[in-house]
């Protein structure tokens, strides 16, 4: 059985960051998971950087927060606590809650692309004044407002961007759109793309509440037989009888090791 | 068995208006059903009043706006083609659209309660400057506006306003709630309930495409064994069997001859 690996998988940049500045810190505390993939979490609780959900379980120290950013109040929050405030806020996603804070303060509506409750949603929403999330072309079709800016959390699907600007066209009179996915998700999504029209099956790789991990499961579905996994245990023999080629693709929040690990188990079988 | 009819139930002041003033017709087109009823669409028909679904479908004769109203471009286009117009759009869908045009002028964003492409919905939303439709108390958790009024579709159920009033209070600044479902509805659902509580099974009848009728049903499945049904067709003995008692109950949109024949059918069970 012939073993293809995306040319683009597992950690972007921006995760990258976060564990590199995370990792420097000794007790610290995460207000949430620092990236959502347990092999890391697990990985930075060994060290002593523990896992908290909410600025209110902790009264001193440092606190890290995760590369999907937080809302303003929790800032503020953490702020009057005297906390030491490690922000390691992936600068695209600190990009979008920018971009939503500049175009409410011209007067328009913010349109945002993502999964509602998302911890990165949930912080552009707290930048943005007028926002609402919606998270299909269905979503789309029920939002009829003057003047409107659309979004998008980091870590969307393209296609589905495309066809909810589409929709808001026709129902929003001035529409001004910026594509916020980032090109990491981009390049992801493309080359999971790519090898998904070539292989029998596929093996999206990553946590199970990781976003982009979760696009790359949805785009594979739609071309062949895919499989979304965490950890070497859950791969099945019975998925590969009968299969000539297994494409192997990783979400920006996946460590090499843990893709690795998995590659090596698939190529044993 | 016992049978036991809800106090309020079958047509409303506002379909009894809009069928009474389609009966003054002849040979008049009806833009999409008048109400929700397969029954009363047929009567119509075979009286010469045609369904059409789209203004784009004639060119000259008279136009019949349903009880449900219809969108402010579709008024437009009847208008310049010289139809003749005879609106029978309920008063109480009237002041919700006027109420969505009043606020909107004030600078309110409006956030309609409604089941998202029903013609109720458009036609309010054709009134309106800034409004988005949403469905649940899910869908209200994703917008933040700082300035908003709540309307709602006239046939929506009273329970789940209030939750979304909930949601709404805490994300919107400045909210504006004002009830509009209207009292007929109120009344067949408080109709409805009341006697679920006492029946072995309840009978909802009424068009499946009927929003109040989809209401009742959706009120009693919470609270005993629920049928919908259009036609006396649709009934099974084995629906009955040991059951002891039946409550009957029917959308504002159901002629009394269908209730009638449905509760004798019953009845000889």
């Amino acid at each position: 059985m012939k073993v293809i690996c995306a040319e683009n998988m597992g950690f972007c940049s921006g995760v990258k960051r976060a564990v590199d500045m995370a990792l420097k810190q000794k007790d610290a505390f995460v207000l949430g998971q620092l990236i959502h993939n347990p092999q890391v979490v697990e990985m930075l609780d060994k060290k002593g950087i523990k896992e908290i959900s909410s600025v209110d379980d902790i009264e001193k120290g440092s606190l890290i927060i995760t590369a999907h950013g937080t809302t303003k109040s929790n800032v503020e929050k953490a702020k009057i606590k005297g906390l030491k405030i490690i922000d390691t806020t992936c600068p695209l996603v600190k990009k979008v809650q920018d971009l939503a804070k500049e175009f409410s303060s011209k007067g328009y509506d913010i349109i945002l692309f993502g999964d509602k409750g998302h911890s990165e949603v949930k912080g552009i929403v707290s930048n943005a004044e007028n926002i609402i999330v919606i998270s299909s072309k269905e979503d789309a079709k029920n939002v009829f407002v003057k003047k409107a800016c659309l979004l998008s959390q980091t870590t969307q699907s393209i296609e589905k961007f495309n066809e909810i600007s589409k929709v808001l066209k026709s129902n929003v009179n001035e529409l001004k759109i910026i594509n916020t996915i980032c090109n990491a998700t981009k390049k992801r999504q493309d080359s999971a793309m790519n090898i998904a029209k070539k292989v029998d099956i596929m093996i999206v790789i990553g946590g199970y509440n990781s976003a982009n991990t979760k696009r790359l499961n949805e785009i594979c579905s739609k071309i062949t037989e895919t499989k979304h996994i965490e950890t070497t245990r859950e791969i099945k023999k019975e998925w590969f009888q009968g299969k000539k080629s297994v494409g192997i693709t990783a979400g920006a929040s996946t460590p090499d090791f843990v893709i690795k690990e998995i590659k090596k188990k698939i190529e044993s079988l």
